[in-house]
């Protein structure tokens, strides 16, 4: 299944499905794929073929009926509205400007930690904050599965590995360290760097 | 040049030349594939295949030159030391942890703007803080570049086309807004629900 798409293909299919919750709020029924594309600026054959690797059918005559097209997305690759228990390490500017971020219904905060007791202590969140050296316990105790890794870079891998070790599937890493974990967890890096570098290799020249 | 190396591949290249500069800093020169594949858990395979897609010949018999692989990475890249200016759009708690942030030697954050006086007037930074108002006029006078978006989503388009009409080549897009712009003007998006979500898609059933 997911495994056919290619990463690019599944970053669009994951964007894409944020568009038509959006859009079906707005109460319309059915897009077409140059409606997507003005929408997005990616090309209508992009949209096309990306969507053709999806294994339902969701065209009408009309366009793509956007429920229809919504729930495929979701189903091939995973995304369901049960919610996931995730965690937010380090409570620096980053992370704490996450506090009150909106996650959406996919995903809830269940817990943040920083090694500094002053944070954990002054700052205020919805949901509890402790000390680093109760990860482990936590995490294991409250079946957190994803955690945001917002730390400092020269401490990023050793937390890293530790969260690893506590059973964590899969970590969005926000600090500039590059990351290696063993045992199946699996890391997606955000670098606002990285990002302005990609723009630069694209827009070159121009 | 660029345009023969896909985006995958484009973003480990970003992400190993990132890897190689730290490397050189510790005074190592030679580094093999397995060793880079320990660093970041790609695979060997990938790591040869994403470093043959450079026209320069980096290897030796012992692994590849660190500097000589990263000067090749940058060149093909376009990634070059010449400091970019940048901006910060939307000084919320996301814009203004940013403020802080260390964006390496390529990029140099030039200015920041908010709608909200207050904010533009009580928060510090080594750069200007204007209202958003001023916005074209001080990114045609600074030359700014590229711009990092951290506004509200509801206000994240509007915002958008104006940094486009200004002439901003690149938006790095940290509000979950799907963005549409024009006039050659790339968005890169940096949506940590995205990040979680595309978790999801891979670690589902594990």
């Amino acid at each position: 299944m997911v495994q056919n798409i290619s990463k690019p293909a599944r970053e669009r299919l994951i964007q894409l499905a944020r568009l038509l919750e959006h859009i079906e709020n707005d109460s319309c029924s059915v897009i077409t794929s140059s409606e997507i594309q003005k929408r997005t600026g990616w090309s209508s054959f992009t949209i096309r073929r990306d969507i053709s690797l999806l294994e339902s059918e969701c065209s009408t005559k009309a366009g793509y009926d956007i429920a229809a097209l919504r729930k495929a997305i979701c189903s091939e690759l995973g995304i369901t509205n049960a919610e996931k228990k995730c965690c937010i390490v380090g409570l620096g500017n980053l992370g704490s400007a996450l506090i009150g971020f909106n996650f959406g219904k996919s995903f809830k905060i269940v817990a943040g930690f920083d090694s500094n007791v002053n944070r954990t202590e002054t700052l205020t969140a919805d949901f509890p904050l402790y000390t680093t050296s109760r990860m482990q316990q936590i995490i294991q105790q409250e079946g957190i599965e994803y955690a945001i890794l917002a730390v400092p870079e020269k401490v990023a891998q050793e937390t890293a590995t530790k969260l690893a070790v506590s059973g964590i599937k899969g970590i969005v890493n926000f600090s500039s360290a590059i990351l290696s974990v063993e045992g199946g967890t699996i890391v997606e890096n955000i670098s606002v760097v990285d990002a302005l570098q990609k723009l630069v290799s694209v827009t070159q020249g121009n």
